[in-house]
């Protein structure tokens, strides 16, 4: 059987499970690969710290170099986090001549263009299934499965620990403070959890899809995001009761006049796919013109499941689909997109908005003049008891039928400004 | 742009919608492939039938000879149905130097070993995703995306037609007949339905998966199998009561002794994405030991979505991927098969019991005696009165605790013995 020898730059989480992997591959990967990776060096910051994985002797390093002027070794799994060194140590993988399999995200969304240049330069290739949905194999699917289709749109969970949250709020667990808390001590969460609980990780994985399925390059700052941190419980009663669950969502959407981004808690009907993916579970629905809509659910992160996927693309690398891919994709080149990203004031769309209001016989009239005369048509209006705190003030929960974002944002901000309202306290977007 | 010159063979259903997107795709390709696929010929049996894609003039013909014969041809979508003459059409497509890409998956349960020996022995390839659940990519996913797990397990509704009949009776539509007639008017069954309702087309699939997920080599006739033909509304209301659906299930296990394979309905709890796949779609949820469970949900048939993974496939096999997945995976050599398909005797498992019974006082004395010496535990029993025909018989719904498929089976066959049992009117698995 043929050998591919390999190596690992950093061995956190990810890397100790690759290294597992490897070292169990034998049988596994011969029926798939026709051979066996073997792993020449893993390059770590501190040698002396100790390995779950049972490594064999001396392959362990803190010295780059020893896989840099390895000639055996011309595919290498980089599973470095972060922006520096990351990148830098992909770019010198890249000049030495190693192919790169990697899983840091956030390096591609904020310098894919870069490093997908000079590995394209250099005739090397960059593969990145691991970066997205950790187990599910997202990138692979519409970059080669689905690749006879117009992408029509794209619907995603696709942060583990917002989910996490989410969940344990919309069954009653706890509030957002104990549900994060609770994702923490169950290994969901770290223990600084803003990057995902904000939508940033949510949005550099959206920036990555809608690249690879619209061919758009977007910043990952330019989608519009907003994160769970302040989502109450309240509206999790409120929505469950109209038949919806709220889930974060990275949305992507291709209409006439254009593609539509953003990341957002959104209301999900309960009974279809999304409304289902429960706890630190991943799931994304594309909807193909020729193939209609394919939903695809599993682990989003985690040792192996993210192991499983960086360790298909060593595969994939080593056999040459690799080169055959990204050669064909030209991903992040100066190549024109086929389609623009739109204003997302245009978006159409049904709301969710829950205002506080001081109870007096008018308030709805009011309400609806402001509503009418932005063309916003209303499918339901109901009138809640705030349970907390006891004063007379209700909570009166719209939902409106289709409008467009920036005639809702209008109409929020004149009603914001009624004397009865005490707080527009919630804004949520409907997923069609 | 490159461009790559192609072939139909057959233009029903699929090979319509192949047509349509190929003509159709310039930019759409342009993106993922770098390149256009360009139709030189379909051969079909009767070139007077008005065809509904509008093609370019001498495309159509009813010589497989212009096919053969053109060398610039090196790529043919194989759609016919059936054994004879597709088989025959694959042959001489392989002979003539033609990688071949194909929707049949009898053709391949049935000759799979000849087909796939010949097209290595000429260094030809042969691609498949559409021959199984359509246009969700399953095989590509199994092949190459998760191809650094040792599969666990493999549970598919792999059927449209009967998952169509079964939803139409679970949602109180229908009886099995009504449902099956619905299924016709609405394009889901076709006249003769046989081999959709009574499992052969699932088996033949599950014969494609198990091989490609396993390693095994079986034959689709020798998978145990029950289709759909005899399910009774009354067991649908029944289990979703108990929190189940009824749903034919093509089922993989690895076990300690083995790999447990089957088609027959099941009991699949409601909430897991397996019982909420409804109508004719198709669905697959695989557990590999590093990702753990992954779940796929799509269209299994139908004009476009079956083009969509034809044409993926097209593309991959232009690209030169096909022929590196192709000639590492070596599908049905004579490659020793890692795992040993085991008796289905040996399946631990919960089961759902329906007997009729005359009431009287010892009916569930007497069947717990005989369930407790095959050493069955039982979970929960309900008597219910039978609704038709009004006679003094009841229905009698045992749950059972985790035994062996041939323990339950002995059991039954002497509690069907006993003088006040009319008849074991349903025995179905518990999925777990």
């Amino acid at each position: 059987m043929e050998t591919t020898y390999v190596a690992l730059v950093g061995m956190g989480t990810v890397g100790t499970g690759v290294a597992q992997l490897l070292l169990d591959l034998g049988d596994r990967t011969a029926r798939y690969a026709g051979r066996s990776l073997w792993i020449n060096h893993i390059a770590v910051r501190d040698v002396s710290k100790r390995r779950q994985a049972d490594l064999p002797q001396g392959v362990i390093t803190d010295q780059l170099e020893r896989i840099l002027h390895d000639p055996q070794v011309t595919l290498v799994a980089h599973l470095v986090g972060g922006i520096e060194p990351a990148r830098s140590i992909m770019l010198a993988l890249l000049e030495n001549g190693k192919d790169v399999v990697t899983a840091n995200k956030a390096l591609l969304a904020e310098h894919g263009p870069e490093l997908f240049d000079r590995a394209r330069h250099l005739g090397r290739t960059i593969a990145f299934e691991a970066a997205v949905a950790g187990g599910i194999p997202i990138i692979a699917n519409i970059a080669q499965c689905l690749a006879a289709n117009k992408i029509l749109s794209l619907e995603g969970i696709l942060n583990g620990t917002s989910n996490f949250v989410v969940t344990q709020m919309d069954e009653g667990a706890g509030t957002y403070q104990q549900s994060l808390e609770t994702a923490q001590q169950r290994g969901f969460a770290e223990e600084d959890p803003t990057l995902d609980i904000d939508g940033t990780d949510a949005a550099q994985k959206l920036a990555i899809l809608a690249h690879l399925a619209f061919g758009v390059t977007i910043r990952w700052q330019d989608i519009p995001r907003r994160g769970i941190q302040n989502l109450n419980l309240e509206d999790f009663r409120l929505t469950q009761a109209l038949g919806y669950r709220i889930k974060l969502i990275a949305y992507a959407k291709l209409l006439d006049f254009g593609l539509q981004l953003m990341v957002s808690p959104m209301l999900v009907k309960i009974g279809t796919p999304l409304a289902e993916v429960r706890e630190n579970y991943n799931a994304i629905r594309v909807v193909g013109d020729a193939v209609g809509p394919v939903f695809f659910h599993g682990q989003g992160a985690g040792a192996m499941p993210t192991a499983s996927a960086v360790v298909a693309d060593m595969i994939d690398t080593a056999l040459g689909r690799t080169k055959i891919t990204f050669h064909n994709l030209k991903l992040w080149s100066d190549r024109e997109s086929p389609v623009k990203v739109s204003d997302v004031g245009k978006l159409p769309g049904r709301y969710y908005l829950r205002l506080v209001v001081h109870e007096q016989p008018d308030v709805l009239a009011q309400i609806a003049e402001i509503l009418g005369h932005h063309h916003i048509s209303v499918a339901s209006v109901n009138l809640h008891d705030v349970t907390q705190p006891h004063d007379a003030k209700v909570s009166l929960v719209i939902m409106t039928r289709e409008t467009r974002e920036a005639s809702l944002m209008a109409a929020v901000s004149e009603i914001s400004k009624l004397p009865f309202v005490a707080a527009v306290a919630e804004r949520l977007k409907v997923l069609d």
